[in-house]
């Protein structure tokens, strides 16, 4: 496989990557030291990017909305994504309201169709950070949410995808927003509106999920816009979203002339 | 290339196609009855699937919008696309007010980054056409637009494209819907607000359109659930999409339980 979305897509990928872990652990073959390394998105080229708006009831509040009867559900376009430590950037000719918005992301294992909630993390391959970075000038103008949300390089992911059984308690998770060191976002995953499990099984009602795509389970309020006073993005800034114990998602932000 | 997307990806593809065609003409080689073949959707998993929403001014009108002043984009997700003659399926538990949208669309040919309208069409393989189906109680509802829309199913494309030497004139093209024989859509693409070269420049201001990405380019006046008495897909329907020049796409309706 040359990327998590095959990896995922191949049968019995679970075992085959202990396996690979195993065999690399025990003979130090396909090992290397992280530092060295550059970093992608754990995904990339996922057929879907699912996100979920207003899921924590402080983040609907904030921007006037009432929290949702049921998910949200928006896109990114794929093209968005990015890994750690690239550039978010955009053309301040196009947008001047560029905002944060830390969020835990999911990432499918397997297919999922008409899934109940019960079975529904069955279908979860793991666990990653995303910042849902969103034009609010677009997204407000438009009424649909995709283009502003789907600027190139307004998809930071990463930066591993953490397995299920690494993570104790999916809710009560902390989850954090840090601009220039200052921390914006700040709240847990025991306040998303709508849990993982039932994310999952509401968008397989609707349609199939596929391995490797990814969910953006929704942001805790504290994003920028609805800020008092106003904190946008801007050329130089540095962002950082972290899920504890999933990890640390830091890019800087820099404006490009196209 | 094992599909149309990869295809359109490779260095030389419009020369290599003809190249093929050349060959399977004068040889008789890799060439089959068209009506012995079972059809599939003349792009399969394309990246994006990007719609225009409220085009045509008339189709705006009906639906008590005004036309936009900027394109209204949203999306679908690629699982929802399906081929000519396949059923548009769903459960009737999940959405009740399942609707037809006739549309014209472009295939991406040519990675497109900030293009001007007036280089827009270089970047575009062809045309084929889409049936944007839309389950409007669930559009309407959730008012992000993408869940509506992306029901497995829901995007059926095709039969062929067609490429852009042998459609002579782009803004006069009939578009027309019949559910069991009846036509209920009639327009033509001169009535489009925004048209083919600006959508691509549009979206490509915005995030880059990969090979193989597909734009539903809106609608017309005459859609289902404005009418009145209200026409709403019912199983065992069949519906037909014509675009003048590019084809007939036809697909019957059906009931599923999940």
């Amino acid at each position: 496989p040359r990327g998590t979305v095959d990896l995922l897509a191949t049968w019995g990928w679970r075992e085959k990557v202990e396996l690979a872990v195993e065999y690399a652990a025990e003979t130090g073959e396909a090992t290397y030291d992280v530092e060295s390394l550059d970093r992608y998105a754990p995904v990339t080229d996922p057929a879907k990017v699912v996100c979920v708006g207003l899921n924590y009831a402080d983040h609907a509040d904030e921007g006037g909305f009432e929290a949702p009867d049921a998910p949200v559900l928006f896109s990114k376009f794929p093209t968005a994504l990015t890994g750690p430590e690239a550039a978010i950037e955009w053309d301040p000719a196009l947008t001047e309201a560029v905002d944060y918005e830390g969020e835990l992301v999911a990432v499918i294992g397997d297919r999922a169709r008409n899934v109940a909630p019960e079975d529904a993390l069955d279908h979860v391959a793991g666990y990653t950070v995303g910042n849902d970075v969103s034009a609010r000038d677009l997204q407000l103008a438009d009424e649909q949410w995709v283009r502003g949300k789907s600027l190139d390089t307004f998809g930071p992911l990463g930066p591993d995808i953490v397995t299920p059984e690494e993570i104790p308690d999916l809710g009560d998770l902390d989850v954090w927003t840090e601009v220039n060191g200052e921390r914006l976002q700040e709240s847990n995953t025991r306040h998303l509106v709508f849990g993982i499990d039932e994310l999952v099984s509401f968008c397989s009602r609707a349609f199939t999920l596929e391995p490797g795509d990814v969910i953006y389970t929704g942001t805790p309020d504290g994003v920028g816009y609805f800020r008092d006073p106003q904190v946008l993005l801007e050329d130089g800034d540095s962002v950082t979203v972290g899920v504890e114990g999933v990890g640390e998602l830091h890019n800087p932000c820099a404006h490009t002339d196209r």
